[in-house]
């Protein structure tokens, strides 16, 4: 139980921001996230606020361009780490029914028990909500290469031989060496400096539930790829923030 | 055990947050914190990120402003809470000691279990460094007004009767609760947008190991208290953050 479960009120200005908070919290609790992930979440958080807790233009676009890039993919295939899978497990698999795509579970931090749990909870999902969505990364036999030890695992017939990969929350090193494969590298992450926004090939700075919401509804609109600069956009979003903490105290 | 450990690398370019973090999953696995500590020490991680993880003048400033108010104070006491305890309670036990007052414990989420660990760690610590430093928060007979719950609970000899407090890490409930009371309110926040930065006295806008081992050689100098100016000084802490979010990517 999440100690702070009695104060989540919904008329809480920050009522959204605490009932993701509590998906984490509960996902820790049923074994699915390394220690470190409230600590990524809580990253997540603060620069969120500098966004202001919403879409900014900028991750719109980022957004309809990794759509763009997915619908016309060969091999498309959408990567999942412990925080995606909790905080949007669901429409993660919806997203990816729509595309006809496997999912693949790449977590940092491999153990059994974490394997099991997640793989466990995603079907669980798959089956209440009446999909077959593929759900790869169990039994590993090939490697991304570059990365030493078991966060280097993945499937042949999921990320592997993907042509264009979808990775929210992808820490830096294993989004260079998608990037190294030749893929095209859709990253969502809320954090516009880090290595995955600026290495990757589209970064959509935003909170994962929100963007997920946003590309279930783009999906059907079948958009075109575009002449996309990542780091323009990505200063855009900095741009923003710069607005948000600018003359704020005189 | 931490499952980043077998990573931190002396050589690491941010080998100094992560050992902080493990500090922060240590603790978290000896009971010492909420659920939510995690979270809110990610929190922290970014906006210290945005600061360049190293104290900026404007921290400086406020710092040996606090240093001031807490030599000049007649009854002075610094609050404590897990993360603070976890990251820096050895040295706040020296700077309790420094100034001849006490620590009082006063967390958000009270437990039996976690004020007795909490009570327990300080006073290991106590001994190991050969400090007398009243420790309370154990036996609360008196209540902050306006604050309900738990988290109300304070000492008379403590809190309570305090003319300066130094909160780390604070809630913005209880920072304006204590300013309410007259007191003077000297925060340490790495959010200089937090309500806490913003209600307080003296809002340090700097990572709270590095502002303990400030105030430890700053004590023995025994500043004079100035005219301080918090809005002026967030807004500094704010123009350096924009400052380093600029032409990122131009």
């Amino acid at each position: 139980m999440l100690d702070e479960e009695n104060i989540v009120d919904p008329s809480h200005p920050r009522y959204n921001s605490l009932m993701i908070r509590k998906k984490i919290a509960d996902a820790g609790v049923k074994g699915m996230l390394a220690d470190s992930a409230m600590i990524a979440h809580g990253r997540g958080e603060a620069y969120d606020y500098l966004l202001g807790e919403r879409t900014i233009p900028s991750a719109m676009i980022a957004t309809k361009e990794a759509v763009a890039r997915l619908v016309n993919a060969e091999r498309p295939v959408i990567s999942l780490n412990g925080n995606a899978i909790a905080l949007a497990g669901a429409d993660f698999l919806t997203l990816a029914s729509q595309l006809g795509c496997p999912v693949e579970i790449n977590i940092f931090y491999r153990t059994p028990e974490r394997m099991g749990s997640l793989i466990g909870h995603l079907k669980m999902l798959n089956s209440k909500l009446e999909l077959d969505v593929e759900i790869l990364g169990g039994i590993p036999d090939e490697r991304i290469p570059g990365l030493e030890g078991p966060r280097g695992a993945c499937q042949s017939n999921g990320i592997f031989n993907s042509d264009t990969i979808l990775v929210p929350l992808e820490d830096g090193d294993r989004c260079e060496a998608l990037v190294a494969m030749g893929k095209e590298v859709l990253v969502i992450d809320l954090n516009p400096l880090s290595r995955s926004s600026r290495k990757c090939t589209v970064g959509i700075v935003d909170e994962v539930t929100r963007v997920t919401k946003n590309m279930i509804q783009l999906i059907p609109e079948k958009p075109n790829v575009s002449d996309f600069d990542n780091s323009k956009n990505l200063q855009a979003a900095l741009d923003h923030i710069i607005d948000n903490l600018s003359d704020k105290f005189n």
